[in-house]
């Protein structure tokens, strides 16, 4: 599987980049472990995403063995997706990206109510 | 500034990947948080980033209240860059990066090791 940061790859910060670095990645990952199963709410909560980039991280999550993938229906097919151990792991992650989220990136105003 | 996740902005951890999640961006940081000042140190440390891109990053770090730069020098002009309060207050996002890929992620033997 290509790597961006292979030349890296003796430390552990440049591992996780290169598992959780793609572009909306962390933000699935964010939604699985709010509990999120399915497809179509992933698609909806991740407002913007093209529908084929959120399928390609998913399988690619599934690759690197941080989501797993449960088929609930054969007729027509419909999967579920779970965060495995190994995906459950990075909450400390997610949670040290949200406290400082919270503390030092607050929410810019829209440009209409600073004008008023 | 031009924001990936700008509707996903009511979400902590979507603005925090606004600021950390470009390609190379953490790498900086940790290299920051180790201690390291001067760019040519950045440079020969993130083997394999392109200079252009190294010298954007940082102008976006400092545009964005992570990272100061001082100049050391003028003649000739040489600065040095230091993390900010705001910057330092990552240092639990690093941490947490650093622990999953230990624990989690190890360093893929060469294939050439494999293959013996």
């Amino acid at each position: 599987m290509p790597r961006v940061y292979r030349g890296q790859d003796i430390c552990p910060v440049a591992r996780t980049m290169d598992i959780i670095g793609q572009r909306w990645t962390v933000l699935i990952l964010r939604d699985l472990s709010r509990g999120m199963r399915r497809y179509s709410e992933l698609l909806e909560s991740l407002g913007g995403i093209p529908s084929n980039l959120l399928s390609e991280r998913l399988k690619q999550l599934e690759a690197d063995g941080i989501v797993t993938r449960v088929l609930y229906s054969e007729h027509p097919p419909r999967a579920e997706y779970e965060l495995t151990e190994k995906g459950k792991a990075l909450g400390p992650v997610i949670k040290a990206m949200y406290r400082w989220g919270t503390e030092w990136q607050p929410r810019e105003e829209p440009a209409e109510a600073r004008s008023r």
